[in-house]
């Protein structure tokens, strides 16, 4: 899909998207006179608002509404216009899209609800309506939606309660697929000053998905923040192409999505694989791509308000000025919290408050500006512009309180402070006049009502810039990672093995063909099989039941651990065999797998698994056997560098032991970052197969990482496997 | 100190903090006729609020103020008023306290700055001052405080901001150390409809303190919710009495505190006792205590909110009503983060649900009324009362957004719902009309703007009344403790030891006559010596080199693990002398402990320090050396019961592993509650001498749990040492 944002002089030659959201005409197809209902609201909203295209009214029961002609069906209208807003029962719909179809109307927003919201009838409704859509080339938003507006030309497309007050144009566009709780965000956003250019409920999403509406309006060049409200996920890949998409246009993509818990408590806790589900796999993708995720409403428009902001921190250094040293307390530590510095200020800087500030304000940083500042506004304006001056602070956070009567006073001072300096900085003012509150936003002022609020929308934006400087590099990285994998695709195309869980011996040598280091490993058949194997690796060995119907080999008994001479080896060799067949009677036992013992400074557990959505996930966490109790897990979706993959170990909570604890060496980061990485690619190349990859116990120390276990599970291969 | 709730007839005989913010006259020492000055304002409050006492203004340079015949000096004061407002200069306030002791006047608030925020000279100066009231008895607020305001009795002892607007009495007090910040949160309370029967700002605190003020004004029978800000703590055993006594009376405490993280900073990382300090200790406290922590302004607002409501909800279950699907999954998330449970619904009130509402709503919880209940009120009503009349639902939350068309519609609905229930529920309304807060605020229905906010305000609201409910218990356990640590006090008093690192000999007797299971312990002063131990104890053993001056021995070598045969034992004991001597040339080195090699399921680290503010604090942890690295830790304030204990151990993050994890069996939690609550007495009762004490491993399994190392410092003993 391609769009433009100049509009082009033919308006069949603009895309279906570019008609449907900036149309130059509008059929309301079901239209009453009626401008309280459903069907009557989105005309008399063009019409207030001031549209500009041109309006066809249909409807077989009326002549004329509003002044404008009115036509009896689809086929008499005068031209094919851009958009259809479908506003009739459910049943009437199939047939309204086909007629669309053959007046040459391609694009359609459906109000209609009675679709897959309402049970099986409802769900076949809507398959019809969209194989219907299909074969006569309509795209379509809804059903089941209020409908969107672009408040930029005035396209009031909509029956929300969000266009009933006044709605302004702004740099925002939002996209949401709850009509209730959308309106009311829009509403917020509404309140608080926040101009949203386009606003979107996508409902059923039968027709375009969530990610090509957003895709669309984000090209729009009025449009400098994006920001999706989601329930669930319908198009993983859409939604990985709007992030990158907004990545290239520099534009910070906000998404709240609810639903972070039901997930994770569908996960089985026996896999350490399934540790990779729903809203971690998202969360992901989000880090992954410079996405900032907010977790309710409130956040989102925070963090909206302070993206808005035209300047951009240079890095994570934050000024306090406060009114009240607890205040500045309070945001120091949220700040520390977020990964926010505090600095300790420049001599200079120091030596610049000084000379203004009271004997019993503060010149370090938080800066306790104290309320001194009413009788003599140099305090605050000097100590706020030193405060910018100084080179470690990047950002900073003004915050006082009530001050009612000295509006004309403060806003003033702002609007100065923001022309003699270039950083950007934001003013907290608690129980602030709404006044105040109007006057500085207009001034393009960015103003929060609560200290850790603020704190937490400039980690936003610090978080959103810090991740644009690191996503150039990132798009060179993505073309060599794709090269690689079309690399491993070749072999793993004409490879042949049986589907399900793979034999250890095999599965290894993969692995390490594909560049992850495994643990030496041999199988044997017999006791004395078992004899040689381990004289041959002249250590204690681990033994371990092999056999493709026993996944989970603890389970059975299945392990037997530092054998150290040969009675010890034949005898655990017949206790395996007894007890896998004992607890699993069914099971095909081909023997047992001999590994020398092994041992690493770290254990940690690596897991691969096919998220429906997104493709293949990686998950890396510390803690081996016990990984489920420690949940000390991140993923990445495959493939990503060597570079993404260290970033991810520093998200581990458990960090600190890379470095080594009570002495013991720091472990080879790098080793197990490639390790990651290549892992990453080649399960990015089998993704058509690969369903679950489980590496656990991988051992890592200051020489490298080896991988000790692995459980792999594959579908059937490209080419038949051999009988 | 004891307060009454009814005014006695003689006013001398009242308390002197019920005189202090009660008065029944009020002497404004400095006062002036400028309203809009510091030293004119309380004077202008008290007139126009209504204040029916009587009121002295104190100025030689006027004979009257307002109509009010104005005193020259203190002398001439009519009558010994209840309280002096002093709005002087610094320097001229000690003569002014002097002068109000002389006249029998014994309570003051004292509104000057230029104390102990000033620098060098105003903390003399502040000293100065507390001797001289200490001399004169006169109890006073501040100095450096905006004052108070005691909203029922019209007593408007304050220049604040806050008493320049309507500000209506009602059931919470809030106490600050912060000024300014205060000030914004009152206001803040105010915009919200909270009425504030006490406003009070404490200033420097160098007379009445933070808790006692608190304790006084919970004690008024029209006060049912008690809010603090602090600052820092300057009486730890005066918080521990309030929590006490909030307990008692039923009265909810929320307190916000600054400073997280600042005191976590210090904490050094190579003692696990000193994991315990600052504002982890504070957190530990109002957990045991049953207070509420909030973490910031909007938090408490909400928490008060919330508790203000007058039913308790008698469990964690929590029913959502929504007229959003969305916004009900992000409830649901929210209030499983926190511990709400959000049950299944019973198949009656599926059937009431499933009877009024529509085919695309859902009767599941959260119930999804979606929003026809504009068209058909019922919906909602009959709605929420059935979910309120689920036996699993002890809780409701009603989200909505917008209908600014139906606040006339929806008011009555929530107020015959409450009229039909008696479980609590609050109401969420999204982008509310103005109306529709107000009008249902002054129904007594408490409403909240966002979803995520309102569970957090209900699950306050829940976790307060359970810890209401388990109180009780408490009140007798703590007789019972204190009776225990009175019979090992006396010993302690008249036993001997060496100041410093105490022996390990002496160290493990000491704990194991406490009632902690220690490991077995000999030490060796010679490799026979070490050879016999081992030969008695028959088992392999680990050697660790003892002195009084090396605490931690890893950093110099001085443990060597699984000496299995005399030739390891003899070569052990030597090399852990010459490792020492090599590394602590001056160190004293009194041989080598001996002790068989002990296993446990799992290892803790259980630490014991002395807190300046609040005394001892036990910590216990899950990852003996590793428990730096993962910090999961919790705290108890000395003493506590073992039921206390078990709760602290239900705080462990990875809790999970007592249950056992991958077929091992539960550890035996009783014995390791039984362990720290026998700590816990044994330390409060050492409380005079314990510096700090490290048992680290102590390992638990099945079978019980038992310290295997310990480090205890002590101050010099009662008695005098033997030479």
């Amino acid at each position: 899909m391609t769009t433009t944002s100049t509009v082009p002089a033919v308006p069949s030659q603009r895309s279906v998207l570019e008609r449907l959201l900036r149309p130059h005409s509008i059929a309301i197809i079901g239209a009453s006179p009626q401008f309280g209902k459903v069907n009557g609201r989105p005309l008399k909203h063009l019409l207030d608002k001031g549209y500009a295209g041109r309006i066809y009214p249909v409807n077989p029961k009326y002549t004329e509404i509003a002044g404008l002609a009115c036509h009896p069906d689809v086929a008499s209208l005068p031209e094919a216009a851009d958009l259809a807003i479908i506003a009739l029962p459910a049943r009437e719909v199939e047939a309204c899209i086909a007629a669309l179809g053959r007046r040459g109307i391609g694009a359609a927003v459906i109000f209609s609800s009675g679709f897959g919201e309402m049970g099986a009838e409802g769900k076949l409704l809507e398959q019809r309506l969209r194989r219907c859509a299909d074969e006569h080339g309509v795209a379509f938003c809804g059903p089941n939606c209020l409908g969107f507006v672009n408040a930029f030309d005035k396209v009031y497309a909509t029956f929300s309660q969000y266009a009933d007050g006044p709605t302004s144009a702004g740099p925002v566009a939002f996209v949401t697929q709850s009509g209730a709780f959308g309106t009311a965000i829009a509403a917020l956003a509404t309140q608080r000053g926040l101009g949203l250019g386009y606003f979107i409920n996508t409902g059923n999403e039968a027709g375009v998905p969530f990610s090509d509406l957003m895709l669309s309006v984000i090209e729009d060049p009025r449009i400098r923040v994006a920001a999706g409200y989601l329930e669930g996920i319908r198009d993983g890949e859409g939604l990985i192409r709007l992030a990158e998409r907004c990545a290239e246009l520099g534009k910070p993509l906000v998404l709240t999505k609810v639903g972070r818990l039901a997930a994770g408590a569908r996960a089985a806790a026996s896999h350490t694989g399934s540790l990779a589900v729903g809203d971690e796999v998202f969360d992901a993708l989000l880090r992954q791509h410079g996405v900032l995720r907010a977790r309710n409403e409130e956040q989102m428009l925070d963090m909206l308000e302070a993206l808005c902001s035209e300047r951009a921190p240079q890095g994570g250094g934050l000024g306090i000025a406060t009114q009240s040293g607890g205040a500045g307390v309070m945001m120091a530590d949220r700040a520390e919290e977020l990964g926010l510095q505090v600095p300790e200020l420049a001599p200079p800087t120091r030596a610049a408050l000084a000379a203004v500030l009271p004997a019993f304000g503060s010149s370090n940083n938080p800066v306790d500006v104290t309320g001194q500042f009413v009788g003599n506004p140099d305090l605050l304006r000097e100590s706020v512009v030193a405060l910018l001056q100084d080179p470690q602070v990047d950002v900073a956070i003004v915050w006082l309180q009530l001050m009612t009567a000295y509006v004309d006073l403060l806003v003033p001072i702002f609007q100065e402070i923001r022309d003699r300096t270039t950083k950007p900085f934001v003013v907290c003012w608690v129980a602030a006049p709404p006044d105040a509150l109007r006057r500085l936003r207009a001034e393009g002022i960015v103003v929060f009502g609560a200290g850790e609020r603020a704190v937490e929308a400039v980690a936003a934006l610090v978080r959103y810039h810090q991740g644009r400087r690191l996503a150039a590099g990132r798009r060179d990285e993505r073309a060599s990672l794709q090269a690689a994998v079309r690399q491993v695709e070749g072999p793993a195309a004409t490879a042949q093995w049986q589907a399900g869980v793979q034999p250890t011996l095999q599965a290894s040598a993969r692995l390490q063909s594909a560049g992850v280091p495994m643990a030496a490993v041999a199988l044997a058949r017999s006791a004395d099989e078992a004899v040689a194997a381990w004289r041959g690796f002249g250590t204690a060995v681990v033994l371990k039941i092999e056999s493709p119907d026993i996944t989970h080999k603890t389970e059975v008994g299945g392990v037997l651990l530092n054998l150290r001479d040969e009675r010890a080896v034949r005898e655990a060799f017949a206790t395996l065999m007894q007890r896998a067949a004992a607890a699993r009677p069914q099971a095909r036992l081909e023997g047992v797998i001999v590994q020398p013992m092994s041992s690493g400074q770290m254990e940690l557990a690596i897991g691969v698994q096919r998220d429906p959505h997104f493709g293949m996930v990686v998950m890396v966490g510390i803690g081996g056997v016990l990984i489920e109790v420690l949940k000390d897990v991140t993923f990445r979706l495959a493939p990503f560098s060597q570079a993404e993959a260290l970033a991810m170990l520093e998200e581990l909570r458990m960090r600190a032991l890379f470095d080594g604890v009570r002495g013991a060496p720091a472990v080879d980061r790098a080793a197990l970052a490639g390790l990651l990485s290549r892992l990453s690619v080649w399960a990015a190349a089998m993704r058509p197969w690969l369903t679950e990859l489980d590496l656990n116990p991988v051992l890592v120390g200051p020489q490298g990482a080896t991988a000790v276990d692995c459980v792999m599970v594959l579908e059937g291969p490209p080419a038949a496997p051999p009988a």
